[in-house]
């Protein structure tokens, strides 16, 4: 084209804001609080304010890249001109791997029409909701937990949430999911959990898969619908010392007939941007999730299906991997901890609970009540955000960004992008913001 | 896990099929008809029988590859560690590269916040629809047409199909669509033509865009919500010699208020499994889009999208690579197309369509009436098929997959996926299947 290019900025800007132009659902929408946030330290770090960035629940590849046999493992797919269509519900050789890794790895053994490849976990999620959830139906989830609200949006699903509290780690028991069953269509579950980055213990996950069997053994004698439990297990195998990730199929086997998996590299191989997720659960649901997101078109690419199978058929090199990422993880989690329970022997107004897994960090800043230099009362969870993020150049999320709610103090720590001397820079400086409060 | 893994295959095949285990809306989804012809295609070419596939939608890498260019940015941008999150929407690179390109190839001046990335057109397609169709909505479009009965169903709006012959090469014309105006929400067009090969002619995309801004003239007097013509023109670069691909924008610049392009590099760039795609309208409906397709989690990996930027710069490379495609492609369709027409001025019952881009050809077999040497009278689609697929060899579409009704003996032939030799080889074995016909 060599006439000038049409200006059309003019016309894509919508004239007439008080119409509604979009869609019921895509007007109740809300955008991420987490981005938001994000956009703010960009703001800062351009400014050249050095900030210790703990609030994206993502990996910078500076400190933790993905497998070296992976990244191999893609190139040699794309020399071999793996770039055509994958079958709609993922290449077969990674099915076969991802079956052999649960049985190997976690002791369950499913056949092949349960399992279900898509671009990452969030796919995953999506087609569960969509699978099972009707407009009007119920979705019972724990919060503090990630994202489940939005899911109910866009799904015009009603949410029954069950709020955890640190007496539980913010982790449901049995008694909590077992009162709201009656009527629920799904219940969703994360261990462990972002953002806490607590697991469910095995007498946790025992009482409510046996709470969940009892209520769907009713409803069979009653020919209605069963209760289905979206497990998601993404952060399953970045557990720290001493803590054991269990799941619903390994104490009741039974569970298998609710139980949908959302699992995939994205976290434990620090494979955010490679968009590799699975699904495993009912054959008859999984088939749903299949034409489902075969339709959204939710794939993941081809050449980097065949590198995630071949990654997941090296179990020595797996392993190690996922040792040194997590002990690299863990000891970020565990620099953090020990600085605020030093914090908190010093007389200052924190706290924080012991790690137990995924990349997350849960701590309690509560300086409530307290005068900033600037003589702002710090009265609410957002003003100590902002406050630590401009006394001491740390970036954090309050617990509101994830369902909980209240001007608890509580927060949301992710190490993923952050060096340990970052950590160890930042925490003096949290440390004199603190003693800075009057 | 030494111990022995537990076998969940008893648990998770539903043991009573009769009640009804998944949402309203996931029952309803009917699976791809071509897929299972896909199927039945696998299953002779693994007995020995040689088949020419004209079935897939898709590209064989040993016909057609993705660009080499593409392929080492792919590479590169791994080597550089590109591997965790893409902005939700998308890359800034990849939006500026887009931007750009459309600037110089289709003489379109959009602003950066009218462009989204995601992983290929389909999510851009479901995108689209939840973005701006509620339930119980209208949505028009031609048949034939490609899924989007499909995303009616995942929308649970309502269709008003606008049926398209062979005396308009299966394209609406103004006044088809201008009657279906009234109440609808949005308006679904696709040029050229998946399954057809045909392109819409400027006076057909004038008219249908001058309908289109007079209605919502209209609507906006009235306070009423507009309607959106989701203009899918994934396929424009894949044009015959003499074939002109035209926008709405580009003829009537208002149309940009409503006009929502769907397209990617997946067919262009023979590139399907690769998974980049790219919105462009709007801005409101965009930013819905974005909200909507983040949650979803249907992004394009990061790395193909840094590599998709660096080749969408190089104009002339691009342009090289797509003028060797396209002849590839159109020598296909070409050969096809005189095949058949030999065919008919041997008085044999068909007939086809002269091809003018995407990868498909329109043809007719209408050899109803006939008896084959089994004694079987063909009287459908469907019997037509399997005879020229067991008699012949070849695998076609019955334009029913394409929501197009009736034993009108008209199928898509779609050539991505075979050779110049295949073609030559299988158009004597069609010529003997039908003068086999009594």
């Amino acid at each position: 084209m060599s006439s000038t290019p049409v200006d059309l900025s003019s016309f894509v800007r919508p004239h007439d804001s008080t119409s509604p132009r979009v869609s019921a659902m895509a007007g109740k929408i809300v955008g991420s609080e987490i981005l938001k946030i994000a956009g703010e330290i960009r703001a800062l770090v351009a400014k050249g304010q050095p900030v210790c960035n703990l609030t994206v629940g993502d990996f910078d590849p500076k400190q933790f890249s993905i497998p070296e046999s992976l990244r191999q493992h893609i190139v040699a797919a794309y020399d071999a001109h793996e770039t055509n269509y994958p079958p709609s519900n993922g290449m077969p050789q990674l099915r076969d791997a991802v079956q052999r890794f649960y049985q190997r790895e976690l002791g369950l053994s499913y056949p092949l029409d349960s399992i279900l490849i898509a671009s990452g976990a969030r796919p995953v999620i999506y087609g569960i909701y969509r699978a099972v959830v009707d407009p009007g139906d119920t979705v019972v989830y724990p919060v503090p937990s990630w994202n489940n609200n939005h899911y109910v949006t866009m799904t015009g699903s009603k949410s029954v949430t069950v709020q955890c509290g640190p007496e539980t780690r913010f982790l449901p028991t049995r008694e909590m999911i077992e009162k709201a069953l009656p009527g629920a269509r799904l219940v969703c579950l994360n261990t462990p959990l972002n953002p806490t980055g607590t697991a469910m213990a095995r007498d946790m996950v025992l009482g409510v898969s046996e709470a969940i069997v009892r209520e769907n053994e009713q409803r069979r004698s009653r020919g209605e619908k069963p209760v289905y439990l979206m497990y998601d297990q993404i952060y399953w195998m970045l557990t720290a010392a001493g803590t054991e990730h269990v799941s619903p199929p390994q104490l009741v086997p039974e569970m298998a007939r609710y139980t949908i998996f959302v699992d995939g590299i994205s976290k434990a191989f620090a494979a955010t941007g490679v968009r590799v997720g699975w699904a495993i659960g009912p054959t008859d649901v999984i088939d749903r999730m299949s034409a489902i997101l075969g339709h959204v078109g939710a794939w993941a690419p081809r050449a980097e299906q065949i590198a995630t199978a071949k990654m997941l058929e090296e179990p020595g090199a797996c392993r190690a991997y996922v040792d040194t990422l997590k002990s690299g993880i863990v000891g970020r989690l565990s620099a953090l901890h020990e600085g605020f329970q030093a914090l908190k022997g010093h007389g200052l107004p924190v706290d924080s609970l012991s790690p137990e897994g995924a990349i997350y960090l849960t701590v309690q800043l509560a300086p409530f009540g307290k005068k900033t230099p600037a003589g702002q009362t710090l009265t609410t969870n957002e003003e100590v955000r902002r406050y630590v993020l401009d006394a001491a150049g740390i970036g954090i999320v309050p617990f509101q960004a994830f369902g909980y709610p209240g001007d608890t103090g509580w927060f949301r720590l992710s190490v993923g992008a952050v060096s340990m001397r970052e950590i160890q820079d930042a925490l003096p400086r949290l440390g004199e913001a603190l003693r800075a409060l009057a």
